[in-house]
């Protein structure tokens, strides 16, 4: 019984209409794994970083119960590192730089005590990647979550596609779904995925615009917080993955009814992220304060129905 | 006890991407009482028309309850006319030309029988017009409501800014409520309206991205229903405050847990409305059809909370 995180752990650099924060943590799989943490405790991590990651950052992620067994440290090496600048709206930003680094060579070693896993949730890699995790895995995970990339898209189609008939569940924005299916409208382009490409649902996340769940022929929608400030938007999108998918492996719970809450308690962890730089915030806040800010999500979703007032 | 509805009835050209339709109806106040008509039917309308305004059209509103007794016929004038051009994600448009022709000289006259008004709904006019109206209500209605745009506050700021000190439901979209108030922040937008500027209730509207409704230091999220196709998006803005104040005028419950009620009825509405051109769907659309709806809305927003699980 375990949650397999693959994706990446980095140093990011991020320009905001609010200030600039220079070489700090990112990562896919440390924004995932940090916000799994506060709903489960049996979390392992697949990654490589250099050896300039910082090792109290991974003593602090083992103290949540994240097993990072998983994590090459590449002797000499520099961790992947990104930069980036958003615009005023903060739900677009420009990519100034990319070094892979030591991801340049990454071959992902599943250890064998991580490869009987119950969930796995694939960060944005390339799809070779992800093929070559999915592949050393004996059995079949009782829920496989993709996130990708329009990057990929563009330059790796074929084999993104290959990737994702294997997985329950892709996590991509709207533009990204317009691209992969060909279809404007959301609603086509999720029955196109649904039906024709694998996935049993399909999580389309929009940033300040929230998040829909398609399953089948049903759909459900999570807001995202209105909040006084956001301050960096940077792994919104993975802390909301991961609070997702941690929240699914502690309940063991795979029906509609229980993603629906999964994927609010992910858009919780996705607006604490967003409140200060980095992983700070997601660190720093409990279960009580995940709590709390639940009960704003229930008073920012929930109205009673009354028909009997009208019919 | 009746529902007060001023605002332009007219002629609209639409260009979307899927085809154009030519001098169909349009206008807030036809939008605004057709939506209301499906929950309330005492509905009085002041507004202004030519000659060449049909006079099937406004049979057809009288069957359905709404009153015209104060709609201005302009011997040999011409009805106001729009033209707009939708760009491909039907959220934003360019306007191609607007004739006020009769709605120039448009001195709005409450009849004695429309003065003694519970809810008054002000659509989009000139601040000046619509302080004419307020100043012709001898007693203050339960609930007014009033609609406006950025070109008022461009070019009529201050008499903007005395008309919405007057009432109690300000509705606008997420950029007119950033120039309204200078905060960038929807939540700081909102907190600057509600305590400094005179209303009680502000609803953000942000078109395919649903509404925010806020009051007192509480927020509430409407979504809106996502659709295989959306036709045409001219008047869903209008059919959304219509059925709001519609619903709210039925049921003359003013709490803030109705009024969530009456947005999500609002957006049903507005669901319906640009699934055709025009007011045709709105106008066939009956009460059966709103209930359905209203269900996928309720499908669509609600979930189980189950706390005990995590906590």
């Amino acid at each position: 019984m375990s949650l397999l995180v693959v994706g990446t752990m980095a140093f990011d650099t991020v320009h905001t209409p609010f200030g600039k924060a220079e070489n700090i943590i990112g990562g896919a799989a440390t924004y995932i794994s940090l916000a799994a943490s506060h709903f489960y405790n049996k979390i392992n991590v697949v990654s490589i970083v250099g050896e300039d990651f910082p090792k109290e950052q991974m003593d602090a992620m083992r103290e949540r119960g994240i097993n990072l067994d998983g994590v090459q440290v590449v002797p000499g090496g520099k961790s992947f590192f990104w930069e980036g600048k958003y615009h005023m709206d903060m739900n677009s930003r420009d990519t100034l730089r990319t070094d892979l680094n030591v991801l340049a060579d990454f071959d992902p070693i599943i250890p064998d005590s991580y490869t009987k896993c119950d969930y796995l949730m694939l960060g944005n890699l390339t799809p070779q990647v992800q093929m070559r995790v999915i592949e050393q895995i004996p059995i079949r995970p009782k829920l496989v979550v993709l996130d990708t990339m329009n990057y990929w898209m563009e330059n790796e189609m074929d084999m993104l596609k290959k990737v994702i008939s294997k997985v329950d569940v892709l996590t991509i924005n709207d533009e990204e779904a317009r691209q992969l299916t060909g279809e404007y409208s959301l609603v086509k382009a999720a029955k196109k995925v649904l039906t024709e490409m694998g996935p049993r649902y399909l999580i389309v996340k929009k940033g300040e615009n929230g998040a829909l769940v398609f399953y089948e022929e049903k759909v459900f929608f999570a807001p995202a917080l209105p909040l006084e400030e956001v301050f960096d938007p940077t792994g919104a999108g993975d802390s909301f993955a991961g609070g997702y998918i941690g929240y699914m492996a502690k309940t063991g719970d795979l029906t509609f009814g229980n993603t629906k809450r999964a994927v609010v308690y992910g858009s919780a962890a996705a607006s604490f992220c967003v409140e200060k730089f980095g992983i700070d915030r997601i660190m720093e806040v409990n279960s009580h304060d995940m709590h709390d800010r639940l009960m704003e999500f229930v008073n920012l979703m929930q109205f009673d129905v009354e028909i009997t007032k009208m019919w």
